[in-house]
């Protein structure tokens, strides 16, 4: 840090993304990332936009929320598209924390929770999942706090009901409650319907999992009217052209062959389902993902040294150094063939004859 | 603003971009852009990184701050890309601003300076530009504050010369001076050579003008190693994957052609003298734009009657309603066809017979 730097970042603890190495080909199973390229169209999409790059995209983003909201089935000003979905958990944080309102969410989840305390000055509270990684949504009711609820929960891949984060919801009208649904389309109910039931609810999602475009950076936040218009007035402080010309077409493009994603997203449940039959086999432990994820731990190895020997032999998979997950690692749903070098892989290390 | 909205944001005042109407074909002298698309190669180039769309961008930009480096002379670790130059120009305000150490810049100039210390919580002090809207770098000397300069200054276009800025940093050892090129290419003299000389010098550019990229969103800041670690702290404390890849590829087949951008930026000046005589000679006041604009009054119509009779006509120029330069407009440099059709509805509308 240069002696420039203001005060109030000194003990700031900037996060730290998964390993993105050029060094070599990894089976890269370490950031959740889909195994699946956009759909055919989306290139012709994109290059038809290049000869308008000259030009400032809509700053409303009015033909992106228009199709996003047909999808969601929520109308177009109930939407806030972002530069990923980390810019709009930023805004969140920016607009409904600060010192008197102060954020809590449990202590293993989404990593970034509390640099984003962090940077915006937010006091938080983290609430221990359960002994089996669960979230007890008793923990939350009433807490006069702003929630912050990733849902399926990361690392873990658990997922609460909509109907237990509805009493979330309900028991705290003063406060906004964050549903992070990045997650969702693997297998998990979707809280956005609930926006037209509860002012105080913000569901946001991504098109970096379930739609193959982490490349593009596109999230979003859906909620009642009146948190998209503060939410915005956040955006129009910052940046308001946020979201770029390729991106809004690659994303129209994919929206448009939504059920091209569907399918993918089934493939990936059912290697999922393939992945933990396969790891249970050979003694590893696992939480019931409904993630695009399973997080996993073996009694014979700690995670950090599962971790080293398999980024040995070519295979990224995302370990955590934090006490209580400190044996299992995070392990992305990829290909059936890349499951299975995987599970090849992981047989040779703990010397598992087939 | 909703009963959730942080009090702190209370008194926000969001910026608001130029338009960009979707109702009708204008021509559009009103945001800067440029009239000429990117180098042909680009969409080829963006099309095949469509097929890693899946995969998150390299949070690092490596290639990208390789080849910027070296149109730029100077090292890939003294450059961070952004989203836009709003996101590197927000990431000064937060490092480098704070209620101890304030913000000031001209009292005309990017109107979003004010903004990004409004979301900010920065005091921020605004020195009058002169008689003639020429910022006086004695004002600046020695002035203990986080110094803001558009450089050409916007929307005056007037610019100063790197000498008189060097005076500004040399006098401010113990604040930073961030020089906001955005508009250098147009026949300024860049500041980037002086960050070599200057811990305390931050100089940002845009894609967005000179390389026809406005709709790619992308802006870079240049400084010694020290601030660009600091300003790297605040981007991966908000968004670490703020680079698409899409954008990157784009950027990367552009600086490969930065001839074909240089070119562009000869015709657009060549466009400036032409558009500044043919409006001199009916009568117009400009300043000495050294930008991709010409900033221009009439003794016979306001700056606002203007603009709403252009507009009428399908022209579409920007109008500023504050004090000092209301009887102003600021007109973008287009294509000789779209300044002809402008000089003749200009014409029309002041009644001027050829």
């Amino acid at each position: 840090m240069s002696k420039f730097l203001s005060e109030k970042y000194s003990s700031l603890v900037p996060y730290v993304p998964g390993e993105q190495p050029k060094d070599m080909e990894y089976i890269k199973l370490n950031t959740n990332e889909s195994p699946f390229p956009p759909p055919e169209n989306t290139g012709k999409e994109v290059m038809e936009e290049v000869s308008r790059l000259q030009l400032y995209p809509d700053p409303e983003c009015t033909a992106l929320n228009v199709k996003l909201a047909g999808v969601l089935n929520v109308s177009p000003d109930e939407i806030l598209a972002t530069n990923g979905s980390d810019e709009i958990l930023n805004f969140a944080f920016m607009a409904f924390c600060d010192k008197d309102t102060p954020a809590v969410f449990p202590d293993i989840t989404y990593g970034f929770y509390k640099v984003f305390a962090g940077i915006n000055n937010v006091p938080y509270t983290e609430i221990p999942l359960d002994r089996d990684f669960k979230i007890n949504p008793d923990d939350y009711k009433g807490i006069n706090k702003t929630v912050f609820i990733a849902n399926p929960n990361a690392p873990t891949g658990i997922i609460l009901k909509c109907s237990e984060i509805e009493e979330i919801i309900k028991s705290n009208p003063d406060n906004i409650v964050v549903v992070d649904e990045a997650y969702i389309d693997f297998g998990g109910e979707s809280c956005v319907p609930l926006i037209h039931k509860y002012d105080n609810l913000l569901v946001t999602q991504t098109f970096s999992k379930s739609r193959s475009m982490a490349g593009a950076r596109l999230g979003f936040g859906v909620a009642a009217k009146p948190l998209i218009r503060d939410l915005n007035a956040i955006k129009y402080s910052t940046n308001p052209y946020n979201i770029n010309r390729l991106t809004v077409a690659a994303a129209l493009a994919t929206l448009s062959n939504d059920k091209y994603n569907k399918d993918n997203c089934r493939i990936i449940t059912e290697n999922r389902a393939y992945l933990s039959e396969e790891l249970k086999k050979i003694g590893f432990t696992l939480t019931d993902s409904r993630a695009n994820f399973v997080f996993a731990a073996h009694p014979e190895i700690s995670g950090r040294e599962l971790y080293l020997k398999l980024k040995e032999k070519g295979i990224l998979i995302r370990h955590f150094d934090t006490e209580r997950i400190s044996c299992y690692n995070r392990i992305t749903v990829g290909t059936k063939a890349q499951l299975d070098a995987l599970i090849a892989a992981v047989k040779e290390i703990l010397k598992i004859k087939d």
